[in-house]
């Protein structure tokens, strides 16, 4: 074993400990776990200690310090990697965890996992969502400094940092949100590529021959090259440059290898994805002059040199609380402010502005009312912005008089030399194209910032696009509202593409999800509240395109709380005596409901119209009022304009849907819908036909 | 009205009273429809018309020619374009059609429809898919050349066209096939860009900001602009140049004006998405010279003049396919083999060496038996091409032996000055990089080009980010195979991010798909011949990481028909008597349930297993088969590593599924699976709490 001599170690011997130190714990980890990616650890591993040393502003004692400057591992299968600086430079990630890494209740798990490990600020895994989360921190950064600094008080002053690969380059979600980044001219994004040329599978050069560097500067990048990523002066030149520049978003090309040190499979895909194998660990180490035993090797020298970070970020911590308690003195309402948004509380009386929608046969379409809701909460919800993708006039989520969020013309510099945001980040609208998957990734990074609440919009059909999106929202837990709108075949004259028949049945699918379909203005207001107060995990408001009949308050004064328990009863004959059927529904087909229940008593059957807007809601009741929503026994026919498929636990013993199972068709809405059975006389009838079944099955 | 003086019109005449039919009847059936995009069609006329009249190669009379021009009109919202060309140059697509446009019934509808009008060769809508197709397409038309053609005998031999937009060039899944379509250096792939400047929403210089010709540049395109999309020769002569230049694929980008000729809206996002309303049609009319009324005015001299592309197309099939008669006598067995798989017909005996496993408890998994028959098919079908997103070592569907598709490094031009494909663009194995997107968009245009039976493989998490193009799949009825392996959270390690829950049912929810999961290597065998064979919709097959056990098949003789009845009684106790409860379950949870039956049957209750490999399949079958395999009355357990939502219909009286509707987490397989309860003994439990309860109600 070799003998280290701590005290004579000089910088550059150190640099070299503590970078080996980085691939041998990482490669010791995934060797123990049998399972794991060796290749970026080894190889990334000295512009990574480059950052984490000499840049990134942190405090481990304090993961959530709010003005820390953000890393994210978008290539997420190099876990090891930061697991290794996290506990190297003195998170709360002890190192039995990381000999536990991808096991069991481990916090070291495969892909890092927001919530689970302190100091891991995204999960990452699914390419490229990493890197359109760390646009959505920039733009979160902008936006918040744009509001709440002021001249002398760079209050919120913090650089976004990624760590991207090949594959989160070749992903469509990063494009998307790269042309972006430029357009907005981010200049404190800071991505750093790691251009080892091998993916999985095989090099790039069979698939990925393209001039990347080109490729960003034409969405206005700065762009550099580091030939050398091991070159440490390099590399922190690099840094210093794209910091330097100010106005653009910068990528750092660093070229790499895959599996640095590895004697057999360094540059080779098979260092990619699976562990070295013993025999060629024990060789990489020899390679690189570490010791073979034992496996966990952390030199002191390495380590005491790596946790200065601790005393370094709690005096940076202190120092910025300090400069927060002078501005609070000097701007003491925006500071309470920004202490509000930062702790994600709602101010008293949020709510009180939304709007209570009279009755009207003729009615409103929920996407407007939606609108109108969205105003009147904006102005009580400061730090709540979003936009849609490129469909503002049809999903009306434009925010008044909120102006757009939009990158300054000119950069400010302070009295410090440092950069603030211009105005025109402080817009709550923002405009994210037509890149619904971008949007979708930049709004788990606002959300993830913390300090927002996001929200994004598109038609319902297109929430495809950003489904993998959408689920790491679900997964990680954040809250970000979805606003999706032409809810149904009864969108009309688009046609099939256009028509969402299986979306929502596929959202409700999503663990962790809140889906929420009103049938009129006021069962969307009651929506958006919930929407608001519910910070755990992504909410979806679904949304008619078309007018919808706006319900009687005074004569369904149960509505908005029902709306709140996820169902709830609308229309029953006697709250005593049972009825013979029930009618199921949600969004449009609750009027539909209404009506076949209309036509039903005039025949003599006793009919109720459960109004069911929020599966995910409802399921969390208690027993006992779901069944008193739905009494065992009783026949149920369900109508939506969708799938049948996930209806039927809601329905029985008779089990009957109205529903789409198959494409929808070009044609005015109303069309589409009757030609398909939406309809009071046929759901009148398939009622009834229902009901003679259970009758004789009885 | 104005008096057209036929005889005398000079060509610039008859040009633009060509381009005005074209941009007049778009705007007509826009504003009777009252409903649809009229931008487009005002801007793009001009340069549409040059395409159209001066280059595409086609037979209105036959739009099934084999090598006729491909046209895509990715911007599909632009439909009218389209069926104003399409009415024009004489398709069975009668005025009549075009006055019903966006009705019910029509073939006319909202946006372009594969399979409902003649001429339209995908379904799109939905942004950016359009583009990939084109570049699947081309994919297609360099495979075939290059296999088929032989020198003198081009065959195939034909250009690709598409006409992008704004939103087409914002989305990511063209930014993934633009970079593999540089790549693979597609020169007969020419796409024309509307460059209009104006969203749905707004004006480009809002969100796009970037140098688009700068990044296809970097993708490795070829790039022109012209600068009036109105000005014939300079778009003549950009088509020209992009057809010579033929190791890279061309972007045109046309500066054109949205709803050009509209005095009040041109240029304008209120062009985009709404008609003009009947008084801006007046003065558009009035302003570009055209009678404003009768409305659908097309005057006999434009009429004519397109319609000489049905004699010219006719002639041109008809050299066409007497070039064929020369080449199928020069090469017999090659134009048998073209012929056949233009009809797309499977030889007889074409799944003759799919080998049957042997029975082994250690079994193999179903990626990888999945992997040994699509190598065994592979020989019989020559045209059966494709590949994963950067994951062939672990979904295994390299076919071995049959070579990289990737560019010839030079090109290759014989005695005609025409370029055929170099020889690498005949291998088999397209490597699609990590472009899940761009894949499933590109896999549709390989199907939708004809004499191609694709297929794509990642992992079943990673079908989410392709979910848009397998629903067109779906929608077109492709003929499409997704090879989705890595389907449970018993894929262990990787943890959340790539554990699939939801996604089954995601899948399974999309109207017209097969999605298969396979319990072990023979039901594969099954699966692939059913996804072969099922030529009018996409199939997924959903395969296992982990290795599992092989059914005898001694034992289980059912299995392979059974497969394809989509579910089948795998184990009962007597055939004649009733059990006493069912066990239902596909893929790895099969096994599970089989030993939970023993472990029944050792406690003196009778239980059957049900394999449901394909819930679609299944659904298909005759009532009296399906109440055979699950007779009414008998209470049933599902057992499926997934959200149990979708399982609910199969069950009952006792609902009971053994699901997992949560996400999953990061540990070895076999461990999550036990932590969730898919173990012999919980189940066993819940089999008996089920039978319990059900006894007790009956």
């Amino acid at each position: 074993m070799r003998k280290e001599n701590i005290k004579t170690l000089t910088p550059p011997d150190l640099d070299n400990l503590s970078i080996n130190t980085i691939r041998f714990l990482s490669i010791d980890a995934i060797q123990k776990a049998n399972s794991g990616h060796p290749g970026l650890p080894m190889g990334a591993a000295a512009f990574a200690y480059v950052l984490w040393t000499r840049f990134l502003k942190h405090n481990p004692s304090n993961p959530h310090w709010f003005d820390r400057d953000r890393f994210i591992l978008s290539a997420g299968h190099g876990s090891m990697l930061l697991y290794s600086l996290l506990y190297l430079t003195g998170y709360d990630l002890p190192l039995e965890q990381i000999k536990q890494f991808r096991q069991w209740g481990s916090i070291a798990p495969g892909h890092p996992e927001r919530g689970l490990t302190p100091g891991v600020e995204v999960t990452t895994g699914p390419l490229g969502q990493g890197f359109g989360n760390g646009v959505g921190m920039a733009m979160a950064e902008a936006f918040l400094s744009a509001r709440y600094n002021r001249p002398g008080h760079n209050i919120i002053n913090h650089y976004t940092y990624g760590l991207v690969s090949d594959g989160d380059l070749m992903e469509g979600v990063a494009a998307e949100a790269a042309s972006l980044a430029g357009h907005l001219r981010l200049g404190k994004l800071i991505y750093l590529y790691d251009d080892n040329r091998i993916t999985l599978s095989a090099a790039t050069d069979l698939t990925f021959t393209e001039d990347i560097k080109g490729r960003f500067k034409a969405y206005g990048w700065h762009t550099q090259s580091v030939e050398d990523g091991n070159d440490l002066a390099a590399v922190e030149r690099a840094i210093r440059n794209a910091q330097r520049n100010k106005t653009r978003p910068s990528l750092i090309l660093l070229r790499t290898h895959l599996g640095y040190g590895s004697p057999d499979k360094q540059d080779s895909f098979e260092a990619h994805g699976s562990p070295l194998g013993v025999e060629e660990v024990k060789r990489a180490k020899e390679n690189l002059g570490w010791p073979v035993e034992p496996p966990f090797h952390v030199p002191e020298a390495a380590l005491s040199h790596f946790r200065q970070a601790v005393e370094q970020g709690k005096s940076a911590d202190l120092e910025w609380e300090k400069r927060f308690s002078v501005y609070a003195q000097a701007y003491p309402d925006l500071a309470q402010e920004l202490h509000q948004v930062i702790q994600a509380g709602l101010p008293e009386g949020w709510d009180g502005d939304i709007p209570e929608f009279s009755s009207s046969a003729k009615g409103i379409a929920t996407r407007v009312a939606s609108g109108e809701i969205m105003n009147s909460i904006v102005s009580h919800l400061p730090t709540f912005i979003g936009g849609s993708a490129d469909l503002n006039p049809s999903t009306f989520t434009a925010l008044t008089g909120k102006g757009d969020f939009e990158s300054p013309h000119e950069t400010i510099t302070d009295s410090q030399g440092v950069v603030g945001g211009g105005w025109q980040y402080s817009g709550s609208n923002l405009h994210f194209g037509v890149r619904e998957h971008g949007m979708g990734a930049i709004l788990n990074g606002l959300a993830s910032h913390g300090g927002i609440l996001p929200f994004g919009a598109t038609f319902l059909i297109f929430s495809d696009y950003m489904r993998p999106s959408i689920r790491l929202a679900a997964l990680m837990g954040l809250h970000v509202i979805y606003v999706l709108t032409h809810d149904s075949i009864a969108l009309g004259e688009d046609g099939p593409t256009h028509q969402p028949v299986e979306q929502l049945l596929g959202l409700r699918s999503i663990p962790n999800m809140l889906v929420i379909r009103p049938a009129d203005a006021n069962e969307t207001a009651a929506a958006w509240r919930a929407a608001i107060e519910h910070q755990d995990g992504p909410v979806a408001l679904v949304l008619s395109r078309q007018k919808l009949p706006v319900l009687n308050l005074a004569k369904y004064p149960q509505l908005p709380l029902g709306v709140r328990s996820g169902g709830y009863i609308l229309a029953q004959t006697h709250e005593t005596s049972p009825e013979d059927i029930i009618l199921i529904a949600a969004g449009s087909e609750v009027h539909l409901a209404l009506a076949a229940r209309e036509k039903l008593e005039a025949q003599g059957v006793r009919a109720r119209v459960v109004s069911l807007p929020c599966w995910n809601l409802f399921d969390k009741q208690p027993v006992g009022y779901k069944e008193a929503v739905l009494p065992p026994g009783i026949p149920v026919l369900a109508i939506e304009a969708g799938v049948s498929l996930g209806w039927r636990p809601y329905v029985g013993p008779g089990i009957e849907v109205v529903g789409v199972d198959h494409f929808g068709a070009s044609a005015p809405g109303e069309v589409v819908m009757q030609k398909y059975g939406f309809d009071v006389a046929p759901v009148t009838q398939r009622a009834l036909s229902l009901l003679k079944g259970h009758k004789n099955i009885a």
